[in-house]
C-alpha cells in the first residue's frame, strides 16, 4: 500500500475566504513526485481543540501530516502550543540554529530583537527542528507511532507517522519543502519514482492528445503520461516511471519528431529561461516595448538570475505620447491605425531595438480590459511583434502576430506576455539556425 | 452558539496539486457574510467510501455542508451516487426544471442530446433541486436531522443539517451561491457577524503588536482582532464583531492615532489602488524608472483597471547605457557612485519624470541577487526614489530611501517594488496635503 499523506492549513483568514490556500497545492505536487498519495487536504481555524482533534485524526489515518500556518509571533497563533499538547511534550527548548537565523534576519533589517522574536526559536522539547532560513519561525518535525482504531482508518494496529509544521507565509513554506522531502525520504521506505517533464507551447491540450495518441499507446507499461495544461505556460507532459533506473531518451526523441518546435524545454525550463540561454550562448542582446502587458513581459525576462548578460531594458509606453516621443512610433500610424494595430506594434519593436541598441526586441499592444474594447478591437485582443537586426547587413526584419483571448484583465496580461515570449523564442531559433 | 458550516471539494486533480481550489474561498466569504462560521474546508478524491465517511462526519459536526465537484457526466464522477447512499434515497427521479435547461444549453451549442446528458437531470429522489442555469449539473440539496455522538462533536443530540452539492466548474459553482444563500436563510436562524480590515505597511508584525497591545486589550469582548501579515503587502488587521450592528469607527480612529501614516487603506484596498485613486482625484500623472525590479513596479501599477487615466509608462533601464541614454543619468554618477546608489536612483526618478513628462515618478536601483552583491552593496539592498514636480514653480523635489532584505531574488523584487509603492504613496500624501 502506498505511503499516504494529509495536508492541513491552519488560519482563520482561510476559513473566512480572505486568502486562497496555494501552499497545499505546491506541497501535494512535491509529495506526489515522491510517490506519496495525498489522501486529503483541509483547512481549520486558529482553534486549539480543533487543531488537536483534527491533527490527531490525520495521524491515525495517514503516514505523513504536513501542517502550514499558525506559527507567527502573535497571540492568535497557537499551532505550536497545540502540537506540544498533541505530542505530549514536557516543555519548550530553544533551537540555537533558528535563534542564530532570527538574529541575522533582524540585524540585517535593522530591527531590535524583542522577546516576541526570541519566542519564535522556542520549540516543544520532543520535536526536531528543520531551520527556516527565509523567516523567523522554524519547521517543527515530530516522528512517532500511533495506534489506529477509528472506523475510518485504513491501517490497522500501530503505524509510524511523521508530522511537519511549517510557517504559512508561502515563500517560507515552499522554501522549506526540499529539506522536508529529504527528511521524509529518510523516514519512509518509498518506491522509486522518476518524473521527467517536457514543456510545450501553442498547441491546445485536446489537439496535442490527438497528435501523440499512438506514441502514448506505445509507452512501456511502467511509464505513465500526465497532461499538465496551464493557459499561460502551455501544456506540460509529465512522464513518470515506477521502479528501476529511468531513461526517457527514446520517448523524448520520438516526441520531438511528432511535436517539433512547440516543445520548448524539459525539466524545470520556462520560456524566459530558454530564451535567456539562447541569447547568452549566441552573445545577442534583447530589449522590450510594452503597452497592454504593462511591465509583465520585462518582469518575466528579469525573473531569470543573471539576465543582465543579455537584457538591456524596456520601455512601457502606456500613453501614446511615450510611444511617439520615446519609441519613435510615427504619429500618423497611431492616427490612422490606432495604438492597437500591427503597424504600431511593429514600429514599437523596431523603435525600442534602435533606442536601446539591441539585436532582438519584442513588443506588445492590445486591450487587456475590462474597459477600452470595441467591436473591431475587443477586450482580449493583442498584437505582438519581434524585431531582429542582422549584424552583417544592419537590416531589421520584423515579424508580427495577433492573439485573441477573453475578458479577464489579469489572465489576458499573462497570456499576452507568454505568447510574446513564445514568438520571440521561435524567432531566435529561426534567426540563429 | 453560531451556526457552523463545512466545505468539501471532491476531485483527484486537487489532491495531486494540478488545480488550486478557489471555490471554497468564495463560498466561505458568502457564508461568513451571513454570520455562519466555517469550521473547516477539505478536499478529497473521487473515492466513494472516502466521500461517504467524510461527508458523514461533516453532517455530525456542522449544521451546513457545501460540497463542490464530482457531478460531471463521466465515469470518474461519483458524488451523486455517494450522496444517494449517504442519505438513503430509494432511487432517482428526473428534475424537469434542470432537464429543460440541459436541452436549452445543448441546443444553443448545436450538440445532440445524448443519454449521458439526460443522466445529468437524474437526482436522488429525496433531494430538492436548485436549478443550475449555467451548466448541465443541478445543485442537489438535502435537509435532514442527524444524531451527533462522536467524541469530536460540539453539538449533543439531534441537530438539523442541510447539505448542498454543487458542480466544481468555478463559474457554475459561484453562479449558484445566491440561490443557495437564500435557501440557507430559510432553513436556519442566523446570528450577525461583521468583518472590517485595515491595511498597514512598513511596520513589522511584532512591532505592530507591541504598539497596539493596549488598544487590543481594551477591545470589547464581542470584537476580535486578527493579524494577517504578508511580507510584500504589509500587515492587515482584521476586526470581527459577533452579533449586533457593527460600528468599528471608534476603534479605527484610535488605531489611526497610534499607527498614523502606516495605515494605507481599509477593506479590499492595496497600495497601487490607493495610489491610483489619489492620482486620479488630483489629476496628477505618474511614470516609473526601474532597474532591479525589472518591470514589476510598472506591472503592479497597471494591474489596476483604468490606470491609463494617470499612468504614462516606464523605462526599465537594466543596463547602464539605457540609464544614461534614455533617462539622462549623468555618466559620472555611475562612474563615481555606481548604478546602485542614492545619487543614481534620484537621477533616474528625475530623468523619467522629464522624459515621460509627469507630475510624479518613482525609481528603483538595487541588487535582487543571487549574484551581483558586494560587501558595500549586498544582495537584498535597493535604493528607492520618488520625484515630484511642483506645477506652480516647475521645481522638482526628490526624496530617496534605502531598504535591505535577504537573498531570495523573487522575494527581493516583490519587496523592493512594494516599498517603492509605499514611498510613492507617502510622498503623494505629503505633496497633495
Amino acid at each position: 500500500m502506498a505511503t499516504t499523506a494529509s495536508i492541513c492549513t491552519i488560519g482563520d483568514e482561510i476559513l473566512i475566504g480572505q486568502i486562497v490556500d496555494t501552499n497545499s497545492s505546491k506541497i501535494s505536487q512535491e509529495l506526489n513526485r515522491l510517490g506519496i498519495q495525498v489522501r486529503y487536504m483541509f483547512s481549520i481555524g486558529d482553534n486549539r481543540s480543533e487543531i488537536i482533534s483534527q491533527l490527531g485524526r490525520c495521524l491515525e489515518e495517514t503516514d505523513i501530516v504536513i501542517v502550514t500556518g499558525g506559527l507567527g509571533p502573535t497571540k492568535d497563533d497557537i499551532t505550536k502550543d497545540a502540537l506540544k499538547t498533541l505530542f505530549g511534550a514536557e516543555g519548550y527548548k530553544e533551537s540555537a540554529e533558528q535563534m542564530e537565523i532570527i538574529v541575522k534576519i533582524l540585524t540585517a533589517r535593522g530591527i531590535e530583537l524583542m522577546d516576541i522574536n526570541r519566542a519564535q526559536a522556542q520549540v516543544p522539547n520532543n520535536c526536531t527542528v528543520i531551520p527556516n532560513r527565509l523567516g523567523t519561525a522554524p519547521c517543527l518535525s515530530f516522528h512517532t507511532e500511533v495506534r489506529s482504531d477509528q472506523f475510518y482508518a485504513d491501517k490497522e494496529g500501530h503505524h509510524k507517522v511523521s508530522l511537519y509544521s511549517l510557517p504559512g507565509v508561502p515563500f517560507e513554506a515552499i522554501g522549506l519543502l526540499p529539506d522536508i522531502m529529504e527528511d521524509i525520504k529518510k523516514h519512509f521506505d518509498l518506491e522509486e519514482i522518476t518524473h521527467h517533464t517536457i514543456e510545450t507551447f501553442g498547441i491546445p491540450e485536446s489537439t496535442l492528445a490527438k497528435m501523440i495518441e499512438k506514441w502514448e499507446d506505445n509507452l512501456p507499461s511502467n511509464i505513465h503520461l500526465a497532461y499538465l495544461p496551464n493557459p499561460t505556460i502551455g501544456v506540460r507532459l509529465r512522464l513518470t516511471q515506477y521502479g528501476g533506473k529511468a531513461d526517457f531518451a527514446k520517448q523524448i526523441a520520438e516526441l520531438k519528431d511528432i511535436i517539433g518546435d512547440a516543445i520548448y524545454g524539459e525539466g524545470d525550463d520556462n520560456l524566459q529561461k530558454v530564451i535567456g540561454d539562447m541569447l547568452r550562448q549566441s552573445g545577442k542582446t534583447l530589449s522590450v516595448a510594452e503597452s497592454c502587458t504593462g511591465g509583465r513581459l520585462s518582469e518575466l525576462i528579469t525573473s531569470v538570475a543573471g539576465c543582465s548578460d543579455y537584457y538591456k531594458g524596456s520601455v512601457t509606453s502606456y500613453s501614446n505620447k511615450v510611444k511617439i516621443n520615446v519609441l519613435g512610433v510615427p504619429a500618423k500610424i497611431i492616427d490612422s491605425c490606432g495604438a492597437v494595430s500591427k503597424e504600431c506594434v511593429i514600429a514599437m519593436a523596431e523603435g525600442v531595438l534602435k533606442v536601446l541598441d539591441t539585436d532582438f526586441s519584442v513588443a506588445t499592444s492590445g486591450v487587456a480590459g475590462p474597459g477600452g474594447g470595441s467591436a473591431e478591437k475587443p477586450v482580449g485582443m493583442a498584437h505582438l511583434a519581434v524585431a531582429y537586426r542582422n549584424p552583417a547587413t544592419g537590416e531589421i526584419s520584423t515579424t508580427a502576430t495577433v492573439v485573441k483571448f477573453a475578458s479577464n484583465r489579469a489572465v489576458n496580461i499573462e497570456r499576452f506576455a507568454s505568447n510574446a515570449l513564445n514568438l520571440l523564442r521561435l524567432e531566435i531559433v529561426k534567426q540563429l539556425k
